[in-house]
């Protein structure tokens, strides 16, 4: 790569954040309540201040929120493949698969010039993996500078990006509708509450993101630079009981809450519910996360594993008006 | 009190030990699954064992133990006062108005001499309380000596005894279907979530409780002495929008966790969404436990506060057998 070469790319119009799409990740439900009321009050306040991008606050799953569970049918953060989307819309679809057609209507159509540029999602995690970003690239260089920038601004907070290894075609959740777009899970925190120091930081990083987005789209030049990247390998699931799948172990005591610490062959893994340990089998070290997260044992994800490599990214401007317009004439001839 | 008086009370001969009363609460669901596993082989193995009390383990509410949730319809565990339990039985009821009245059945009648002894029913928090004895009485004998033992026996634990002060008549829980009984709440640990160190710690904690039983049983004389007491006082709630009902502040940063320490008059509350302080505006210290529990969103309590007071304990020994024909033909008598 030719790190003094300036990549150009499109501005950031048009920005979601997105909390509640777990009804019982209260962070980003509180959060965005908070950004909306905030939002009422500077419109009255300051009718003709300058507004770099539009940006959307969306409560995803009011439903769930209401009852504060995950979801009332399906997880709705499954929802959003274009096959999902796609499929014809009858009222006895599951709740969610209703709502994912909603959302998309309003921040999509995925994989459409429509879309909207950015989706940042709010989640929490009740596993200690402090701020991360979750993504479907390892290329997306608005996604890893907004990281960069985040760790840079948020020094004391451990954060990650991690790199969901799944076709842009299967991507599933509600971040994969806009042009770019993560998910921000931050933990530990459990479901169905709120901490003030979980709360803050999503709070502050959501600033941040945006303040990000204002000086890309005023044409701050961002430098290059490199970014660790996890890479998702494979998920673990607990050990069960082949007659009623129930679970006979949980998280070994040495493994909780050491996510991201590297997990090496004969590693502890599991402890049994009668107190035997349970060893990691692999082959290679890698980076366990999602450690004992509440919404996956249904899931049958005990943990996540992960290679971490170095990416390295260009330095980036936003497009020149004129380049814009250029692109985008040259986009929807392309779609003609 | 005449510390050097021995008190003879009645022999424990039927115990239970009780999980899963809220479905979500793991420790307990998987403990009482395991034990029951353990006994299953125990009595393959020991048919002739010597068995000094009967243990009853119980999973209370297993329709909720296979949703993951609190309960299906209402708190089971605010189901067993008298008038509850007393009502006619309908179909229409709620789920856990019909278990109750089950297990009452099963462990009770709730206030007569057909009572189990002792129930030990096992909770979870999501609050950082270590582990706490939760009772009705802070004159339980039985009880306060169990503490005593448990904290003799596990000294790297915090554990704490909790008096809840409601008279026997409003009293609540299924641990007051027993003639002795106690909650055992352990936490901090998410509910949905099993955390190997709190399992293991409420396992070992049962364990102790069958040993005091058996040694207690055998006619070992416990020492008298002295135990810390925290009666309740009353309960918070968090600040709430007047129109919505929405809360609109979390448990500050320097109280979260800070379960059993003193709060002080003008000590940090809770903190606004909005970023604002708020202080504790009590006229004198008080100590704060179950801060910022998942499950008592619902119920109106941030956190309850309690007095400290320190409860001076007799020796005890289990009565002869002779004097307990007696007092159970005097028993007997009585209720004619």
């Amino acid at each position: 790569m030719e790190v003094d070469k300036v990549v150009h790319l499109p501005r950031l119009s048009r920005v979601a954040v997105c909390g509640g799409t777990h009804g019982n990740e209260l962070s980003g439900v509180y959060l965005v309540k908070e950004l909306l009321k905030a939002k009422n009050v500077m419109k009255e306040d300051n009718d003709d201040e300058e507004r770099p991008a539009s940006v959307l606050m969306v409560l995803s799953n009011p439903w769930a929120m209401q009852q504060c569970r995950r979801y009332v049918n399906t997880d709705l953060n499954r929802c959003f493949t274009h096959a999902a989307l796609s499929g014809p819309v009858s009222k006895k679809d599951p709740y969610e698969m209703i709502r994912s057609k909603e959302l998309n209507a309003l921040l999509g159509p995925k994989g459409s010039p429509e879309a909207v540029d950015l989706v940042c999602d709010l989640h929490n995690t009740t596993s200690n993996m402090g701020l991360c970003l979750i993504a479907y690239s390892d290329c997306d260089w608005i996604c890893l500078h907004i990281f960069r920038y985040l760790q840079r601004q948020m020094p004391d907070i451990p954060m990650r990006y991690i790199h969901l290894d799944v076709s842009s075609k299967e991507s599933y959740s509600l971040d994969s509708v806009g042009k770019h777009g993560f998910a921000m899970e931050i933990g530990p925190q459990p479901h169905g509450v709120v901490r003030s120091n979980i709360y803050t930081t999503m709070k502050h990083s959501v600033q941040h993101v945006l303040d990000w987005v204002r000086f890309y789209n005023s044409g701050t030049v961002f430098e290059g630079g490199f970014v660790d990247v996890y890479t998702t390998v494979k998920n673990m699931d607990y050990p069960r009981d082949s007659e009623t799948g129930n679970i006979t172990a949980a998280i070994h005591p040495q493994l909780q809450d050491r996510d991201f610490c590297p997990l090496h062959p004969e590693d502890p893994l599991f402890q049994t519910f009668s107190g035997e340990t349970l060893r990691y089998k692999g082959k290679e070290p890698l980076y366990p996360f999602f450690i004992n997260e509440c919404a996956y044992y249904e899931k049958g994800i005990a943990l996540s594993l992960a290679r971490k490599r170095l990416v390295a990214l260009p330095r980036i401007r936003v497009q020149a008006e004129q380049e814009q317009q250029a692109n985008e004439q040259g986009f929807a001839s392309e779609e003609e």
